[in-house]
């Protein structure tokens, strides 16, 4: 019994075929099955890459430094040298990095009173009842002492207020101070991994050329692979006028790409650079444009009284975005695309069977010879009204 | 040759069915197909958009915006006013940004010798032996100078050091300092990229009234796609009550959360905020809890010696985390959920073949029928034992 | 009608077989089919673990807090003593700090005129004619005024400068200054979110011994879930000298590893530590190893004149890296592995078919029993030329 159980699972049973010698169906259904198979080999496999395993959760570290020299003259601060470590905030190279195109400075800053700026709409006054004292200037700079200066006894005047004085100008900058800074560059240092294949690759190109790393300058065409970008070419790339960004601020995301087929060798895996506005808004005359932020130097006198620079610096935020995927060959997406494929390719017989059976003229016969029926040789009730009894079976193929 | 090969490639052929006549198995195979064409319909393409390919390596670059003031009023330092420019640390606007809302101010520290501070276990002594000169003291401020510094003669006392003296007392804060704190606003503008279907947006709301970002504060039935946070909305969204946290500081989450369906369309894909505590722990009374770090402002006097103030800062650092996921119909996706799901249906046949020939009473004639023997005429010893020769094939229907 | 049609909708219909009683085939059919279900059982479930979707965007949230003291003794700066606060840079802890290991001091530089430095190679000068009046020094410090400063007569010279001066020497490191940096240590708090499981965990231990927090060190055997590192334990890990990488500095990544099956619960997934170099290249002589930036402190003095000591750092920057994965069983990958397995074993029973119809002696006859040709009675031309018509159909089994 046992043998013949295992005799019997190991001849070989294949699906018995009725060759309908219907060319339309036919067609159709061969039609059918080359699109699958073309489905699966040429978009599937050739332009998806359907057989590899991707990992796209790329982790990335970025090392920056900025290069070059600017020199401002202003009023306030008189004739300065900016470097590096004075105009990119902060100075110690990280992958989000600001550098300052513009700024107006409010020295010497002491605690004390004096009058709230006059575009804080909230501190304008005309008596003294209008400038509460201890009251908080909301989006201001301080607390009201109490007191409403005027310039003049018919204008209004704004509250005095204890705090930072004297309060900064509403100065807006009209062109860049730093106009030099079009010249700087940033040396971008990237090394990623795709953890799911162990793969690590770095940004700089491994050459025995020591003096190519200190002069390249990047270049869509000549020099893809030259980690060093000038200021004034990435905002060009970027679709954005230097001089206008560097007046009000502005953000760039520099992206760097990796598209990584690592069936073809690392060598085959480099980065893209694209360059894009990130403040960029469809109004140009949203509220969002534009890119500032305050900082303070601080000092103290031989009293030991504190006094700061206030600081309003305008500038270019430079974040390097780094994505990117590899592709890697695997089984499991093999199967599950060829696997697929094919059970869609199966879906097609289902559909070419319906034209047969219920669409062509000859559709009576078809289906008297696709299901061969069953047949009882007498009428009978069967306990559960379903199952026939088995003795009484007979094929009946009609005709 | 040729044509009638290809002439029979294109006929159609069609497997031939056994209609069994049963309704309890075809039942069960119905329902089963149902229940397959339901899980695709309904689970896979309503529920889970198994249509869709999937972004998820959102790429997002995040600047932040504080305002708000606020006044504090301490023995060390006097009373201060606070902006953002000294409250904000890094005050450049990045995505992970810390709110001072208490301090401890050691001012006029200068290199020299001290007692090391109580709360340094390690450098507590009674004798001058006890500190062992030119040693480092152990999470300490500085090198022990080898004296015993005891206020008399029968307490211990602590080791001299050089090092920045004095040293910081051991005070804990018991409210926050910059209580104003709460209603400080952070302004977070985000700008997202789904690389894989190069689409990007950004959570500022397109409008073309000026004072809506100007006044709007952020809540969740009103003001959904307001981008301006209260600092205190903030935590309490999170679950957290202001005060205690601006004690001994913390650690909160904005998660920007974009879930997109581009096949609706562009305007449907917007933000959704969430705030969730960073530091919170199962046991509240882990070590692990509070937040602060010291930092230090450096000045010179009049003969040139530096000497800085210290400050150990509690407060509220703010992680904006952005996620997302962007789907968009593909082909491939959709031929993988349906061939899959077609493949399963053909199985559930697999599964009514086995209760039709083993567990229905009728089993034995259905095995008959289903499986048409191919039987030879007469016995014969084939050269490998395995294949029968054809000339003798014979089918045999067993009745 | 509709009746019988429904009755015949629930008529369990089965394909018919034809046994070939071929054992050759039979053997390598099923040997297929074991093939493809081990692969599905084996492969895919238990190795890849196929029933599970897979959340590999993961949140992540660092603090980082660095304790220890150094001592440096210098000619510029004289004896210091080091805190956290100063050689921590930036000091509030991110997810990417920077230790100084070592540093090259210039006090005291005032805006004015001296000569550029002898390194910056478009300053040197034999005569005043090459200092162009007004000309920004490319890669170098300041403007020149027009004049050449050189030692002597017969030597050559660099051009004056305006800029900060005295300008920075031009000295590498050959030691580290802070030796004692190797035993300082990190505390990296991290907290990780799955969004797609709504899942969140910390690295740090939920322990009611308060004190193992405070004295545990790292230890991949002893201490594996301890979050505390020293950084001479980094370095080594990492494959590194510590001595030699704080001489000219350099970049470390700590990386987090969390690889989670939720669906053995969550106390199962824990974080693994893995410390890679990040400034490794191929070639160690790379002109990328190294990392140090320059950042500056500003003073005034009595009469109001800045002046600012430049600091050169070099030291190692860590980057704490967060990678991982959640898995969790789901209905959708378990259904396309399966069925997309099926299918694949569906394709062999073509492949099976091939090689009974094409390669076994006995292959005639396969032919004719596999393939039920409908025949015609009589000779007819139909009008399309393809469908017969249906009332002269035959079958006619080949013999």
């Amino acid at each position: 019994m046992a043998t013949s159980a295992i005799n019997s699972l190991l001849n070989y049973k294949t699906e018995k075929y009725i060759d309908t010698k219907n060319k339309a169906v036919g067609v159709l259904h061969r039609l059918f099955q080359l699109s699958v198979i073309g489905y699966i080999i040429g978009w599937v496999f050739i332009v998806k890459q359907g057989y590899q395993e991707i990992d796209d959760a790329i982790q990335s570290s970025v090392i920056t430094k900025v290069k070059g020299t600017a020199v401002t003259n202003t009023s306030e601060s008189g004739l300065l040298v900016w470097g590096p470590e004075e105009y990119v905030i902060p100075p110690q190279g990280e992958d989000v990095l600001f550098v300052v195109t513009s700024f107006l400075e409010t020295p010497n800053q002491k605690m004390g009173y004096c009058a709230e700026s006059y575009k804080v709409a909230n501190a304008r006054c005309s008596v003294n009842k209008d400038c509460k004292k201890g009251k908080m200037v909301e989006s201001g700079h301080g607390v009201m002492s109490g007191k409403c200066i005027r310039n003049n006894e018919n204008s209004n005047g704004t509250c005095e207020i204890f705090g930072w004085c004297p309060t900064e100008k509403d100065i807006k900058p009209q062109k860049p101070l730093l106009k030099n800074a079009e010249n700087f560059t940033i040396y971008v240092k990237n090394f990623i991994q795709f953890p799911k294949f162990s793969f690590s690759k770095s940004n700089i190109l491994e050459t025995t050329d020591q003096s190519y790393l200190k002069k390249c300058r990047y270049d869509k065409k000549q020099y893809p692979y030259c980690p060093i970008f000038r200021l004034g070419d990435i905002t060009r790339r970027a679709g954005c006028n230097f001089q206008d960004m560097a007046t009000l601020g502005g953000a760039i995301g520099i992206v760097i790409q990796w598209d990584c087929d690592l069936d073809k060798g690392t060598s085959h895996c480099n980065p893209e650079y694209q360059f894009t506005r990130l403040d960029a808004t469809v109004s140009n005359k949203s509220i969002a444009a534009g890119f500032n932020f305050r900082h303070a130097k601080y000092f103290k006198n031989a009293a030991g009284e504190s006094y700061r620079s206030l600081y309003k610096v305008y500038g270019i935020r430079f974040h390097i975005l780094v994505h990117g995927k590899a592709g890697k060959f695997a089984i499991v997406p093999l199967v599950v695309n060829i696997g697929s494929g094919l059970a869609v390719m199966g879906a097609g017989t289902f559909f070419c069977d319906i034209v047969l059976l219920y669409l062509t003229t000859g559709r009576k016969s078809y289906n008297d010879k696709k299901f061969e029926v069953l047949k009882y040789e007498k009428q009978h009730t069967s306990t559960d009204g379903m199952e026939p009894e088995p003795s009484t079976l007979k094929t009946q193929d009609q005709k």
